[in-house]
């Protein structure tokens, strides 16, 4: 295939035509186009752009390069989320088997963590014997059976999207719109569903921190799924602090069971309710999201929820008894409390530097490659806009060692700002609701 | 060595400080930064730009991956000529022996010709025995006893420019004035020059056919050369059609001959004379360059220019009788002259037409192994501004069979026009001149 011609058109603000993002993102997955013509092509997408057509047919063609799940036969609808990734983002864990329980079926497919953002896989593996390397025929079966199954990207599913996004990785080309759609899309379509949820976070932790970019990809996210039968609708939540306490794999499982359970943080659960709502009107079960929001309460307080959680937790090989002794996860060896340096009001808890500390503790990952420890982390009650007292405890750090609290307690030095007052409102928890009819602001 | 941070820095705008420049040139001539990453680099470079101290940096850390010619010891001014390229130019065949005659060195290395455009190596080795494949001890020795030597880059030079040069040329980031300047000037500055003379084509035969483009690219490769010591001056010449008549290899070294004995085209002697004034000027051996011009005339028309190359000729293996007999040059079995098809005035001379032209005869290349045969070309009498009869001969093909013939007939079919009236007034030859000191407009 002759690429540099698209390149230099690409680079002069020209268009490729889809015919063309079909034949380059099929010979770049056969290896016959080389890494330096797609790194030069894609940091020339990263300044000109693409369109909706031609994103389409990247995402199209990222699509066909692997297999799908097939799940047209399931009686129910067929809804996913995908947040865009945060620090103490467990809602995977809550919604899943919270929607699955209401008669929507979720074909979940989840990452890791990679730098400040945790990552839902991580998460689920922290609950000993759990398994998230289905094959697709397997998650399958799960999907009839329990209406939930909660999987990684497996090496059938869009194997051109993941040569792509190695080589964005590491040529500073990740952060662009439209690449980030096609990436993100090509593997939800390829999940089979019949709607799909975006949670785009927004604020100083998030991936793209402005709300006009996270609106950006909102629409063009939406546009693709228009594009290509999957009905979406995209919320833009807060993530200038963690969203619920523990911030760490193992304590993230644990406050995930707490809120199945019906004791969940108000802002977890919040969120969790928002984003449900909109998949089980996407999936039918519901005619409106209020009639959504009082199921998903109602299948909460009759352990619905937690059961259909402890169900997909036993068929995908993990302990089901860990939703009703949190206490089988891992726990750290040390545990210390951090408390309020001065008298004054919680300003900031900044979600970067926190998610750096799990990293220091040993719970993050800087590549791809790193091991996690499970069970590290910090459990914040420290709130944006509390008043607190010097002395007050604010925060649980759990490590590994010695080291590990002390890593722990200069990240949350770094990470829980005390002043005299609030010198910045904490942004609203879900500010924007997006759908292909456009944008309605819930919050300012 | 880590990139990723440079790219990211350079796409957002930022700038890769010196030392950074040096060791990724020097880690990507080891090999330690991959093809990839180089690739993003270059394209954000291409959209962001560099400021004078980063060229500065990369052309320097270019220049020290390889060897240099070592000629201090001279006593004369050593001076070199460097084109951006075109159709018909055939300059530096008259000008380097013609300078060298007068008492400047002229250590010059040159390309090959790609594309539309062609080059000076091929040109001189369709002399027979001619060798350009100098090593730079021989090339210095030929200095020392000549004053001239007509080399291609050896290996030895600049290692680092020629991989990212090859680079460039497969990723659509060749276009870039920065990394254009930074690589002729890292290959002239390792000629060990006290003087650099730049013709920067402009018109549409040019690299760059815009003047604004080709005014920004004369002054970043002057305020290179005065950074580095070489004091650099650069004339902005016509490529809207070719220069002189003779377009093709053996070609155009007949016509450089004719010039060097007297009987040059009007055109190639003012660009060769404007330019070698220059060179004179700045290699000490004339104080103005009324005083040069009369010189280079004195030099033609008393032999010495000629004489000056049959030396090199000779001394580089080539047969010298080609200064007394052209015909000793590979001559082409087929000629067709092409005549006007309509009464009319020449309109233009399509210099992108012409090339591809000789491409289409076997004269050129596509690729940089592509062979070339050193007969064909054209002899195109035809001048922008010439009133015409049909019928009139307005140029000679030679070719290799009647397939060239008539791809031949085709090419001048498509580059010489002509109407009614002249539409568009030809470039002047010389527009304008740039030093150090600023642009002077020489000819509107």
């Amino acid at each position: 295939m002759i690429v540099l011609p698209l390149i230099e058109r690409k680079r002069d603000g020209g268009r490729i035509v889809p015919a063309e993002w079909r034949a380059l993102a099929e010979a770049y997955a056969r290896g016959d186009v080389p890494d330096y013509q797609m790194a030069a092509l894609l940091m020339a997408v990263y300044f000109r752009g693409m369109d909706r057509e031609e994103i389409g047919a990247l995402t199209e063609a990222m699509l066909r390069s692997g297999a799908t799940l097939r799940l047209e036969h399931l009686p129910m609808g067929r809804v996913d989320k995908h947040s865009t990734g945060g620090v103490g983002d467990k809602v995977s864990l809550v919604l899943a088997p919270l929607v699955a329980s209401l008669g929507v079926a979720v074909p979940m497919m989840s990452g890791r963590g990679l730098g400040h953002t945790g990552g839902t896989l991580d998460k689920l593996e922290a609950i000993p014997g759990f398994r998230t390397d289905l094959a697709l025929d397997a998650a399958t079966r799960q999907l009839e059976r329990l209406g939930c199954a909660l999987i990684g990207q497996t090496a059938e599913i869009a194997p051109a999207d993941r040569k792509m996004y190695a080589l964005r990785d590491v040529t500073g080309t990740v952060e662009a719109i439209p690449l980030i759609s096609a990436s993100i899309m090509s593997k939800k379509l390829a999940e089979g569903l019949t709607g799909l949820v975006l949670d785009v976070k927004r604020g100083s932790g998030a991936f793209l921190p402005e709300l006009d970019r996270g609106l950006e990809l909102a629409r063009t996210m939406i546009a693709l799924g228009a594009d290509h039968g999957c009905p979406t609708v995209a919320l833009l939540t807060a993530m200038d602090r963690p969203l619920g306490r523990a911030c760490g794999n193992a304590l993230e499982v644990e406050e995930s069971v707490l809120a199945l359970r019906g004791e969940g943080p108000d802002d977890l659960m919040a969120v969790t309710y928002a984003l449900g709502a909109e998949m089980l009107v996407l999936g039918g079960a519901y005619a409106t999201r209020d009639d959504a929001h009082a199921a998903m309460r109602a299948a909460i307080a009759d352990g619905r929820a937690a059961r259909a959680f402890a169900r997909i937790v036993e068929a995908q090989g993990g302990n089901p008894g860990v939703v009703e002794d949190p206490a089988v996860l891992p726990q750290a060896p040390r545990t210390a409390v951090w408390t309020a340096p001065r008298d004054g009001v919680v300003q900031r808890v900044e979600p970067r530097a926190v998610g750096k500390g799990i990293i220091a503790l040993g719970g993050g990952r800087t590549k791809v490659d790193d091991r996690v420890d499970p069970a590290v982390g910090f459990v914040i009650t420290a709130r944006p806009g509390a008043a607190v007292r010097a002395g007050e405890p604010l925060a649980t750090i759990h490590a590994r060692d010695d080291a590990g609290l002390a890593a722990g307690r200069a990240a949350l030095d770094a990470a829980v700002r005390i002043g005299d007052a609030l010198d910045e409102a904490p942004l609203p928890l879900v500010s924007h609701r997006v759908t292909a009819a456009g944008v309605e602001t819930l919050a300012g």
